[in-house]
């Protein structure tokens, strides 16, 4: 039904092209972000595998206009278009809290572009931290080979600051947990996550105390 | 650049027929739960409007195997299929826990037939539960004009019973919440979320221990 094996990778790079870097829409970034995004569906895929979380990517948002139906069963869609994402790409369970982010990457050296986060991101991440759940960013940095975990709240602050249009690496590296790459999972970011949100569980603190 | 708007009613209605009741793809069936899920993306416009809880329904997952560029800024999808969801529809953050669900309705009298819901949204469900997030399922008889609410884990027991084929309306009525109807919101579900799985919050309890 569903032929779409030898274009494995088309709906993922548009993607990116049309809602990620619609601001800049230069070609040239099309296919950039496909790595971290596979990364961490692999390790997603793992992480549920083994019970240690239950996180998935959503779908891509598409406006369909036009649906033939070659026959009563099959419906193919003929007209659709990318829409812009009103929330962030990744959220599930974890821990028992409710967990919320957004991955990004660039190749610029010295800092992370604001423009590669959508405003509707930003206030989403304000909703997801409003009702108690853990929002944060996934960053990398390709020409370094790096991947950092940035709190949602310092993501926020940074991006509403006037005087800032981007996030610089020094200070990534300052404020962000370097998440660990392996073999499986590609991206140990839920190691990264223990230690920005969980360090009192993981130091044996049974009773956390209610924020 | 989208320009839907005159078939605002397509794509959820063909995901409704591809998706979930595709095992009995009966053409009869197309369109059936529109009304629902307007009233509950309505209410969840209305809850995350007035900060009571972010939830928002799952972009429906599609397939996209063309697309063309008429333009290098826009990219027009010619061929795309839908995919059979692999998680529930609904997921957000409430009271500080992760909400998750799907909505299914009928036109049957007598009871829910369980083919109406995916193994795989029963797997999620099971996933959510073990990693402590809430998970339910919200259930419409349209015939009877009433929507309730069942816990996720009742659904999974008698969806997992090998003598039952279909959770019988009596016992829905036994076992669920009645979800009120409104005019703003639409689909009050949140109050019987709120009955089910906050009682001891809403009665003052506000040491509540960690089960």
């Amino acid at each position: 039904m569903i032929h779409g094996d030898k274009m494995i990778g088309y709906p993922t790079k548009v993607s990116f092209d049309v809602s990620e870097e619609k601001n800049r829409s230069s070609a040239s970034h099309i296919g950039r972000g496909m790595s971290l995004e596979n990364d961490i569906n692999d390790s997603n895929d793992y992480y549920l595998a083994t019970d240690r979380a239950c996180i998935h990517k959503k779908p891509t948002p598409i406006q369909v206009v036009r649906v033939d139906y070659p026959n009563r069963a099959h419906a193919k869609i003929v007209e659709a278009y990318y829409k812009i994402p009103s929330t962030t790409d990744y959220n599930g369970v974890y821990r028992g809290k409710a967990i919320d982010f957004e991955a990004k990457q660039t190749k610029n050296k010295g800092s992370f572009p604001f423009q590669l986060i959508h405003p509707h991101q930003i206030e989403h991440m304000k909703k997801v931290l409003l009702h108690g759940g853990i929002a944060f960013v996934i960053l990398r940095f390709t020409t370094h080979n790096e991947t950092y975990l940035i709190d949602g709240k310092d993501m926020i602050r940074a991006y509403e600051d006037p005087t800032l249009k981007s996030l610089s690496y020094n200070k990534v590296k300052k404020i962000g947990i370097l998440i660990e790459e392996n073999y499986i999972p590609r991206l140990k970011y839920l190691d990264a996550v223990d230690q920005m949100y969980f360090k009192e569980e993981l130091y044996g603190k049974e009773n956390k105390a209610e924020k």
